[in-house]
């Protein structure tokens, strides 16, 4: 399973503050941490909240600019404006990068799915659209629909798009377990050769211990057809749930890398 | 899920023990410790390996007589010889057994489906056959057609067979988890009405940190359909697994019990 690491976020206080006093090092430390500790992807995400959109496109460029070349994974541009991951994209302009994201919105669709065109990339597609979170998986399936749409008219290929199916909790509503695994399967059987990619810890929002909650929905996910999980790789349980996902569905070749990571 | 609790079986040393000395307090304790920690059936196995069939048979008659009066679980007999399961039911004989188990083979197969018609209780059937655990999906889905074309001749309602897919080391053959997965969403197709019940610590045998990979396959399992399991309620790792899967696949209204066992 592919691991794309979120710790550059904005949202963190310590990663704004990095952005805000461009303390490159502050990013380069968690880009690196985070690939040693086995993530495929960093997501690099700007968004302070405080700042004019030609700050955010200027922190972009400026935090890609010094992050890509400190590290040896690609980099995934993460922002909901198309300018902030077109500056980024911009800088790297080679082909291995990942958008996040897409959504399924009239008024940014075309445009995001026109850099994942141009810079000939990855792209991440939120099972959402204007009116927010579908709470059914056929409304989620539908906003897919429409991002494969937007793709194919544009020529971005369904092997390059990784759908989101989107989690909501389940102590709001118990069945939003089901509905985003019912989500995958249908994204899987529905649109053949697209992936899918999800930040899973919301499922156990406002439960207690959220970790087990956690570790078994990765699990849940894995059989249902996830093939990347947007997470933080220095979280012991969920990477070793990956482990053993990969085990579990036949895709760790004699155990190998499990036996190597558990023996002692 | 419906919990088995596994721990009254000859095959470990204190049982076997407290079976050839009559120690029915010993059984007792066993008893009530898993029917107080969740388990929804006893299993009783007396087979201690050294003993004549005509001994096995008392035993169980004493074991169940012993047992059953002391707590307010129903039992399941747990034999391969039908005349020992036959031994518990008749002295029990009030519809509410499980047999464990019947399995696809000729000599025994239509005794032991005889003994769930004749008592009108639930009976496990192995998906297995004369030759062995058949190494695929298809082989097994046989062996429960087998199973469920004697149940049918007897009378006996698919509603009351629990198949059991069987489990077989990921260690030895790492495509095991993915043919169980699968033949438990196929029994839940093909045989509509039929539940499913495994033993899955085999699933990790000669692997370090069994607990692990047994709680990832829990969830996998009970998102392809498994609806019960043959374990030691005491395990508080699979208990807790058993929790947090009905949450995610929407079984705990509100998520309730899931708040009660963890909050604090």
């Amino acid at each position: 399973m592919i691991v794309v690491g979120e710790k550059i976020n904005a949202s963190r206080s310590a990663v704004k503050d990095f952005i805000e006093s461009r303390n490159a090092q502050g990013l380069i430390g968690l880009a690196q941490e985070q690939a040693g500790a086995g993530a495929h992807f960093i997501d690099i995400n700007v968004g302070t909240g405080s700042g004019s959109r030609e700050d955010e496109v200027q922190a972009m460029e400026w935090a890609v600019k010094e992050v890509a070349p400190a590290i040896d994974k690609p980099i995934c541009v993460d922002s909901a404006d198309p300018a902030v991951l077109g500056a980024g994209l911009a800088v790297l302009n080679d082909g291995k990068a990942l958008i996040n994201s897409a959504k399924a919105e009239d008024d940014t669709l075309e445009e995001v799915v026109a850099l994942a065109a141009r810079f000939n990339c990855l792209l991440v597609g939120l099972a959402m659209d204007d009116t927010g979170i579908p709470p059914t998986a056929d409304g989620r399936i539908e906003a897919c629909g429409k991002i494969a749409d937007a793709c194919s008219a544009k020529g971005v290929p369904l092997e390059n798009v990784y759908f989101d199916p989107l989690v909501l909790p389940v102590s709001t509503d118990v069945t939003q377990g089901l509905v985003t695994l019912d989500t995958i399967k249908r994204i899987k059987a529905e649109f053949p050769g697209a992936k899918t990619i999800m930040g899973l810890s919301n499922i156990s929002f406002g439960l207690p211990k959220r970790s087990q909650l956690n570790v078994g929905f990765l699990h849940m996910s894995a059989l249902a057809g996830l093939d990347a999980a947007i997470a933080d790789p220095l979280d012991q349980e969920l990477m070793t749930a990956i482990k053993t996902a990969q085990v579990l569905l036949g895709r760790d070749r004699h155990c190998r890398r499990y036996v190597k990571a558990f023996r002692n």
